[in-house]
């Protein structure tokens, strides 16, 4: 592959890292939502970390780690406004700027903490509670001195909520029983509802949720197609009776507090106070596979590839 | 019926008009949800408007015209604590105290002002639009400098929002054509929706709603019957992708701001700035029907019951 020369604000990077999320589903349809679609012929919409090969932008060197909309491919050229943040924590593994101390991080933090106010001894509910948001947003509200049940799917991911995230609690909701385990996990109701999922999942969580709950739309990952629009239990009665506060969280909207945030984050890990797990594939060829199997739940952490 | 004198705090009253709420089909069900329910047995909870006929309770005198929970019945005993105003408009009907400076319209006034917040030049839609606390709503809106679009049922009602309350547009949901005339009506989206009814209407607004647009559920008069639970339009992608907020209004979470709003009420009925409607039925007799009727949408403005 010839490498083009950066032009006027731009740089060259070797990519180390792509992400994958569930996002990415909703970027490959037609559909408009918070993202434009990618088109067919385009590079894939990505995050990734790399470094700077070449530069051709004020305040980027060589040598410099950078976090950035660098698509899935090896080596990137990019406008300088496509770089979201040098990595500044050498102290650290560089695929975190992709995990814990980036996009999923920071979406827990930040999404916990506007919308979510936990406070000491109330209950917090997490949905795909053992992957990368999840589990940041549950550690985080432990640590806000909430008691914090996680959702999860399967014997593995919720052993890991307790001994690996140090959740109070965890349900499996594959478990057929799913519903009254989950009302048996949350004895004192629910007052923040962290919900990465939506779906059937979601519709057992509204009958738990208490009197001023504040709900955490960040995720829709339980629905993989919107065409044809999917039926629910309906909300409506939940939010007036119990005067739900219900607000969605789009990260992308919160971009000048991402390094503030990080910088907290950050500070948690190096404590030891924020745990993460991370699944690495290799190569770019798994990458397509890779988003599908987010939503068969078959990843245990942070789902990364390194190219 | 022989009156019992008031015991001390209490009062005696002899009641005027009695209030017809949708609420009420849910007080009378086994279920509590944001009101404990009404026991078989018990006198029917009620606001009701009356005068003091006697009284055993400090700031209270006969004569005075008071709004409280008379419950349906010619004569109450109540305590004070029951008296939610001192009705103090001579120059306007004794009536308003229970529709637009009552419950009706401190709920428009309140909700709109609280959680939708419109801007001039936003979009406001409302639901149940020609009644009492959608005209209100709309109304006090439009005074804001918002454009508003109202959906009622029926032509007399759609003709109201517009010729009565000055709405911008108004759109019958009972028209087979309904989804395409409330997005003609709504060419600018929809940044602020007061939802009263919830149901098919709501999961009709939603696709509309713009980035960011708050959503009131101040009322779900679309569903009669929570049991069994009904399905809907899931309304999770919505909340994301837009990232709405969505708030859940009861009034009796605000009563501190009840003389207030009703002061603020009062002037603009006074300077002609806010129009309403009443239905006066006559009797005890026909109470029972009157709420059925709510939900066959028969009523033209707030319903009433003269004793």
């Amino acid at each position: 592959m010839p490498l083009s020369t950066p032009g006027a604000g731009q740089i060259s990077v070797r990519v180390e890292f792509v992400s994958i999320e569930p996002a990415m589903r909703g970027w490959l349809t037609d559909t408009t939502n918070y993202a434009e679609p990618v088109a067919v012929g385009d590079v894939m919409r990505s995050l990734g970390v790399g470094e700077v090969i070449a530069s051709n932008a004020s305040g980027l060197a060589v040598g410099d780690i950078v976090l950035g909309w660098l698509g899935w491919q090896e080596f990137a050229v990019i406008d300088s406004a496509a770089v979201i943040r040098r990595v500044t924590e050498p102290d650290l593994p560089t695929s975190l700027a992709l995990g814990v101390l980036g996009i999923n991080g920071v979406t827990a933090y930040l999404a916990l903490n506007d919308i979510g106010q936990p406070k000491p001894g109330e209950s917090v509910l997490v949905t795909t509670a053992a992957g990368a948001v999840g589990s940041a947003a549950g550690q985080i509200a432990k640590r806000a001195g909430a008691r914090v049940v996680g959702v999860a799917g399967g014997p593995v991911k919720v052993a890991l909520c307790q001994s690996g995230f140090g959740f109070d609690a965890a349900v499996d909701y594959r478990d057929p029983a799913f519903e009254a385990a989950l009302r048996a996990a949350c004895p004192y109701g629910v007052d923040v509802f962290f919900d990465n999922t939506g779906g059937p999942i979601s519709d057992t969580v509204y009958p738990l949720l208490n009197i001023e709950a504040r709900v955490i739309v960040c995720g829709t990952a339980a629905t993989a197609s919107w065409e044809p629009w999917p039926q629910g239990a309906r909300l409506e009665r939940h939010i007036l009776t119990k005067r739900l506060r219900v607000s969605g969280f789009v990260i992308f909207d919160h971009m000048a507090r991402w390094e503030d945030a990080v910088q907290r984050l950050a500070d948690l890990v190096r404590e030891g106070g924020l745990a993460y797990r991370e699944e690495v594939l290799e190569g770019l060829d798994v990458c397509p596979g890779a988003i599908a199997g987010l939503y068969r739940g078959e990843n245990l952490g942070k789902r990364l590839v390194r190219l």
